[in-house]
């Protein structure tokens, strides 16, 4: 117990000191939503084309379907797909057009998504300094998913640090600092640029996948879990950068470390950077593409749905090389 | 009454003319799900990669919210967006970290989506010869979505009849045949290819919105809609060219004409010839901006999501200029 | 925009001229969630028991199905009924058990239901004084319909105000007062006691499912009923007669003039005497029985489902005389 | 394998000889829908108000709620419950009413429900001989749930076997025969009479809500559930009793021996019988006051909700003894 509140103290603490010098509030529009994709324009689209070489499709969507990602008591669902109409409706004698169609109910931030910057709150206030009561029961009156649909298509690279490190998956709670993520785009020979989207490989989910254990990733119960992902002593190089979004093939992009729901890198991202975070990508096909290919950098179609009021959106992101 | 029955012969007369012409049964594997997919490489998405000159991306996804596009009655509900947790729950004195999520349910074929080839069925059969029976409450057992979400990154093309003929809206119950949507083509100066994805505008969707009347647009109760969209006889020439997909800013593609609902196109081009069918397409922003460049092709990111045995997808399609 | 002030400053004053004279507050323990229900007890249940005379059973329920009895744009959806298994699913050569089973979405608000104490609040407080930030996105941590679902099988009695009046509906906007009520109870020569459920008819659900006319019948858009049911000067009336639940066939209990959404009866009922009401009651074939027996009273089980944190809860009600 | 067939093949000698004995196809109308249901008439119902003594009324609806009772994998999903509307929505300034409004989804067949008619199928047929592809996506066009909800008002009766046995709860896979029910039944000196329905405790629900051991109660992913309820071989008692519904405290009502899924007695009661089978019915609290009362008969208000073309319906079914 004393534990936790030394941890989220100290958590407080990181994120008191390192807000005023990530903070974007004041770089754009305050309402426009769009945070970080601000730095998405047409030459920077152009700039994703030229990524293009072989013409190789990779998606990164994890596929829609009961029983995964979520287990019980997550307070999220997975995706529920049920059949509204069906071939064996048509009576014997029908000869009219015969048709299936089908219904899908899902939690928004189960599967592959990307967290809307209405997604987290830090002293009453989303990105842009906007009132956290602007999300209500009616979804979110600024900082929804909208922005995201419209723009986010644009330069992407990866930093496949399971790949570098020569494991299937990092260990349990690591977290992925900026030295780290350094030495891993160096040894990579790729550049990040502004206003590019960074996906991360940990290998979790396809280890995840294979194993079946979804019960170890995913939230649920009292259980918290224990995963690699972003420590937030990442955020400053990805602010120097200018990453735009940042996706991983993990649960919650940053690192947990099975003790106190601390989330500093959802804070500092969310609501003071204005970076879009993306979950739950499966990054095993593209990392072994890139590493055929020896280049990191894509062409990165991530536009989610457009739910208006939309606190994140899902998404089926496309990796073309 | 004799008028149904009357159409209903001719239709299936004209459908059972055209299959065996255009049947793409015996081209691919018959059980790869892909159809005119398959047409679709690395080396057409170079051919993509080509079309973008300057960098803009349109979405053509319509914003997901309640009340559009369905009204009640018509057996497929609108998009519902529910909150799951919000700020406001947490307590006064709460220091940890503060979210809001979010749950979304919709009819897979309400808004922007693309027709699975397990979508329609003719004879008891779907693309490839597979039994209607494969398709349960478990969903396509053959022939779903996720194929498409995989591979569908290609070369787009906007034929843009409403400007052509200048209008605002197609007249109800217009059907665009292999003629005019040739015209159109020629009148751009643009070139179909194999593989490509053609958009054909009506100016339906955007005329809709702007005058709200969604009761005419779309089907409900026993009114049956009277709407713009692809005559059947168009289908002879997208097989000549190799078109992979089609979609329009519209209810269901093809022409409805207000009588019995006969639906050739839907028989012909997803059970016969493999050929997805994009429905409530957004395409006037596409329309004026190629419009002002001159130039109708562009990459085209139009990858659903991947619902298992989805007998279609929700999509946010996106065009690269 | 002026009557709307002045309507809503009445109502303002009349709910705080009332709600001290009405008030329940401090008559039971303030957070056992049951308000007047404390009234039902196991020798209330015997008077109920001796209603019964005949056997007949009647039950109250709208029939759940799709289209009724919200239209779109009410923010309340109709019961949505899917299939998840069907006997078709069963391949040809099964000689296992076959079955079928479903699913069931509804807005707990919409067709029979009844309203809990957490459904309304007034000057931040529901019933009990308690705090309405008690109800979050988890439900309803107090007042929630539990022990409803869990106590309310009493006496009932019904006033057919219709009938007394000799219209198939009352007029729209008409309110039911306490002159209007005692004359009606007076006229069918039957006595109120503490504890009872009180039915009130205005005709209204029978006549709306007879001309299909739900558009006048449920809120929508902007658009605002007006309906005939309960005045809030009726429920000094109730207070007095000890009425511990009261239900109509209409859509809020209370008359709606189609001006200002005002809703006294609500805040009086629901927050300060904790009297929960019923809505969407079909009341025609129990007025019937009632007409041809001349008695008006009844043992009636309203038990809803237990919905945990329910702000309402669906009931089948059943009444037998 | 060689079991599971050797099982199945001796299942499907029980049902073939048992069959046309129990058999009420041509007893009434064919298409009413009732079954055995026919059997409860007014007078039955005031044989039900007599067993009414003391007036207390015991709920046996399971609480719904996520998380419960069905583990990930069933195919049913629990209870989910989510807020539309919120006291928290309002903006700081509003003066009007404050409402906080919610919304459900669950399987039918989750929690306490009773099985249609239409929910189990042999031969091709349902109860009447009516065709089993008359349950479509749109639902049972015969045999739903709606007679139930019109009609289940009776003289309900417990047989508590577990008390009897002097058990928390009967062993894994126990079957309950005619010759045990009869023993239970006689030395509680409790008659049952043609129209009753017929409550049997196993002790089962009880125990595992106070154990949390869900997965072991119910079906999950190939896991299959090894718990005590009715064997077939207490049908043909049931039957000359003239038993109109019987319910369980368990998942199935059926005995479930963690083999073969198997179901004899859904396949006798639902499709020949014309029985109702009433699962996860809260039992212990009732057993508790028929024990102090030594009664164990009582008025019974079983009605589920009325779901048109459900084939099951979910009910907080009411005791009064």
């Amino acid at each position: 117990m004393t534990d936790v509140r030394t941890e989220t103290k100290a958590k407080a603490r990181l994120v008191a000191e390192l807000a005023p010098r990530l903070s974007n509030w004041d770089r754009w529009r305050p309402d426009d939503g769009l945070g970080l994709l601000n730095l998405v324009d047409e030459r920077k689209r152009l700039e994703a084309r030229d990524a293009i070489r072989g013409g190789l499709a990779i998606s990164l969507g994890f596929e829609l379907r009961e029983g995964v990602p979520q287990p019980p008591g997550s307070g999220r669902i997975n995706p529920q797909h049920l059949m509204t109409e069906l071939p064996g409706d048509a009576p014997p004698d029908w000869d009219g057009p015969v048709f299936a169609d089908d219904q899908l109910t899902m939690a928004v931030h189960a599967a592959t998504h990307w967290d809307a910057l209405s997604h987290c709150f830090h002293g009453g206030r989303m990105f842009g300094g906007i009132d956290a009561a602007e999300v209500t029961t009616k979804g979110a009156a600024h900082n929804d998913i909208v922005p995201a649909a419209r723009r986010l298509v644009t330069r992407g690279v990866l930093a496949d640090v399971a790949a570098h490190r020569g494991v299937e998956v990092l260990p349990p709670g690591h977290g992925i600092g900026a030295e780290e993520l350094r030495e891993v785009l160096d040894a990579q020979g790729v550049e990040v640029r502004p206003g590019d989207a960074l996906l991360v490989r940990t290998g979790l989910l396809g280890a995840t996948v294979r194993s079946g254990a979804w019960d170890e990733f995913t939230e649920h119960g009292n259980f918290f879990p224990n995963t690699p992902g972003i420590a937030a002593d990442a955020l400053p190089l990805l602010h120097e950068l200018g990453v735009c979004a940042i996706a991983c093939d993990n649960w919650a992009v940053e690192q947990l470390t099975g003790g106190a729901p601390l989330f500093p890198v959802h804070e500092l991202a969310l609501v003071y950077m204005g970076m879009l975070l993306g979950e739950n990508f499966e990054l095993d096909a593209l990392a072994e593409a890139c590493a055929t290919t020896r280049r990191w950098e894509f062409f990165f179609a991530g536009q989610p749905l457009p739910i208006r009021g939309g606190v994140g959106g899902p998404v089926n992101p496309m990796a073309v090389l």
